[in-house]
């Protein structure tokens, strides 16, 4: 199976974190998320370990929290140690009033009102990287009527782009985030945060893509922010105390996807950033990433009762299900790769071909092309894997439809950690 | 201006339905979703009138609500006399709070659970358009046990592919939605419908696209029905007492668009539907269509406030807003074009080219690549236009952002028709 917390049990069901996926159909309801704690756990753990072992005293994964928020994921990552990264005030309310500690969390963004960077300090968070010029004075002038002096870390584009896993080196100079280092604009803004009062300068932060496979483009990433560093340090004089290079390692969508070792990865990063240290002769900050993805993605399953079964003689077949687009926009959006499994039936031989169709009134409400299944009937139980990550945190009620519960699976027992909608809640704000 | 409800005032404001968009973003916030509710009612009037005139008595539009979905609507659909088209139990139980009269409302969808079908026949759904056999046979059965008889019409493939304006003959055969006529397998269908005790068979569903300006895809649709319809008389003796040809016509989202009259296009259809009436000696059924889109796009607007101004030199520039794909995700679903004006400073010159980047973390999240405007600052209003269809209903929490507010706007005053969510809505349903 794609991921070791999967299994088959003596009735042809699929298991995941050990509980029957059928079972837990029948007890809550379709469409539902799972979520298994304990690979989220592993997962935290795996980073955590990896960054106290081979990066500098004080490095920490920050968790991208974009890809599943909720108030129990903000509780696991207060207990697994692992700082977190949020985006909005909405995430920030969420780990707040979840009791996490604020001073351990860094408000990303590419734009945020004066409104939110108030909202920020008022919760005690502990470090907000800034975008932009507007957002640099923005944070010191409210930082300067609240009589504080707020941490920040300062957003650059190196000019790497690994989306297409090639390095066209200015590729995303041209980016919505961040300040480039490519047209000079960086270091002029680095001058300028150094005159403001309100502010504790710390760091740079850095971003390269996500879903990445290779060590390479850190390799190229690093070699840029040390050379600006570098050129910062005999500039203004200024070295900074954290470097933040981003998220995330890539996640196995499908059987193709090679799989990734955390701490493997971390050790090949560590070494490139001794190599450039070196190069260089600038001591290694400590060092942040903002993994989300490649911590959650594979601790969820979402389960779907089959509809319709539709042979088009001829033509091509489809399988309905009671979900889609509304809790997975993935493949409507990128054409995200997943693997399907009719979880009912896991152990019968997959002859059928079949386009997965969510349920919107919409052409495009697509799961996935041409899945290889056992001819299902309506009723049987189907399993989408690997929908941890950006499921849940991008679903929507189009067409009206209330979003699914999730649903945390450990060793002692399952327990709902987001409550389902009801048709009353999805109209709850209408007058 | 695009649409005959926008103006610019003495201040150089946007106005919209008469009101100057920069007192309502004061007034409320952004994001702001406006509509204009006369416009509304003036589409509707405008379908309605023309189906009275050019169809046979007893032909109704449809509103298609999952364009926009509310309690309000729903009264306003009322009031104007349409029938509604819905297409979960969401829509369902919304018009039903709405006191909308539901043997009106036809119940549509490429996969409907038997919870569902029991749901709407609760509810008093007038119809059920029926996607598949399964569905046909569970309807069947749900009314059986519930001692009714079930209107329902049967959703046919006529297989024209209208998404590239060609005439693909075979192009949506492989349709998600609906019944094959080219593979005679909803020929077969008819015959079993026409064997079950509980269901009342009124006619066929057919649906050729949406976003259509030419009348040549209907006349097209047309002729395949006529046929089908005079195969099916000759083979059954049945007869269908409506015909529902679908969505919907085009709406202007930019200059280029061509502006429609529907009430021309409906009569070119009634001519297209008197040719294949005379030819396939037919008579012409009830005709029905389900406009959504058409109804409310240019009826609604969305207001942003500008944050950060970026410009890369040598590169490009980005406005980044407060909103974007978490309220509308049409351009990073479709790449959808739309209008954008600076609504604080609509008269002044546009001489700046920027993408309208939304506040998302995520490179994906824009709104518009490549606009002109005014060079804005931050605290600038800036409005999306035609955003009344597909994007309220489309919207989502993603990165925790709250949906914004839609506020009405009619010649006695602007009022609230889905309030603003709040950061405790956002994480209300976490445990």
């Amino acid at each position: 199976m794609i991921c070791d917390n999967l299994s088959i049990n003596s009735s042809g069901h699929l298991c995941f974190a050990g509980y029957d996926t059928v079972g837990l159909a029948q007890k809550y309801g379709t469409p539902l998320y799972l979520m298994d704690e304990n690979k989220i756990r592993e997962n935290m753990r795996e980073y955590k370990t990896a960054f106290e072992k081979y990066f500098p005293k004080g490095s920490c994964p920050e968790y991208a929290s974009k890809a599943f928020s909720c108030k129990q994921i903000y509780r696991i990552a207060k207990e697994e140690g692992l700082n977190i990264d949020v985006v909005s005030m909405g995430e920030i309310y969420t780990a707040f009033k979840a009791g996490y500690p604020m001073e351990n969390c860094f408000f990303h963004g590419n734009n945020k009102t004066d409104k939110e960077i108030a909202f920020a300090m008022e919760s005690g968070v502990g470090c907000i990287v800034a975008d932009s010029e507007e957002e640099l004075f923005a944070i010191e002038k409210i930082a300067a009527q609240k009589g504080i002096t707020q941490k920040i870390l300062l957003r650059v584009t190196p000019g790497i782009d690994t989306h297409t896993h090639e390095k066209i080196s200015t590729g995303n100079v041209d980016s919505k985030f961040g300040i480039a280092i490519d047209t000079n604009q960086a270091k002029e803004t680095v001058g300028k945060i150094l005159k403001l009062k309100n502010i504790d300068f710390t760091g740079f932060h850095c971003h390269i893509g996500s879903q990445i496979f290779e060590s390479e483009p850190f390799d190229l990433a690093s070699e840029l922010m040390f050379r600006f560093i570098k050129d910062i340090k005999n500039t203004y004089g200024y070295t900074p105390r954290i470097l933040n290079l981003g998220g995330g390692f890539g996640v196995r969508y499908v059987e193709s996807d090679p799989k990734i070792s955390f701490t493997e990865k971390i050790a090949d990063i560590a070494e490139i950033l001794k190599k450039q240290s070196n190069a260089f002769q600038i001591e290694i900050p400590k060092i942040a990433m903002e993994p989300g993805r490649s911590i959650v993605a594979d601790a969820g399953l979402t389960l779907y009762s089959v509809g319709s079964v539709k042979e088009i003689t001829g033509y091509k077949n489809y399988v309905s299900i009671d979900g889609g687009m509304t809790d997975n926009p993935r493949y409507t959006l990128y054409q995200s790769p997943y693997t399907v499994i009719l979880a009912s039936r896991a152990n019968e031989k997959t002859d059928f071909c079949a386009t997965i169709a969510g349920r919107c009134c919409e052409e495009g409400d697509v799961i996935q092309e041409n899945v290889m299944l056992p001819k299902p009937n309506r009723n049987d139980i189907l399993a989408v894997l690997t929908t941890g990550a950006y499921n849940y945190s991008m679903a929507s009620n189009y067409n009206r439809v209330p979003r699914p519960p999730v649903v945390m699976l450990n060793e002692n027992g399952d327990y709902v950690a987001v409550k389902r909608e009801t048709l009353e809640d999805v109209c709850v704000l209408d007058i």
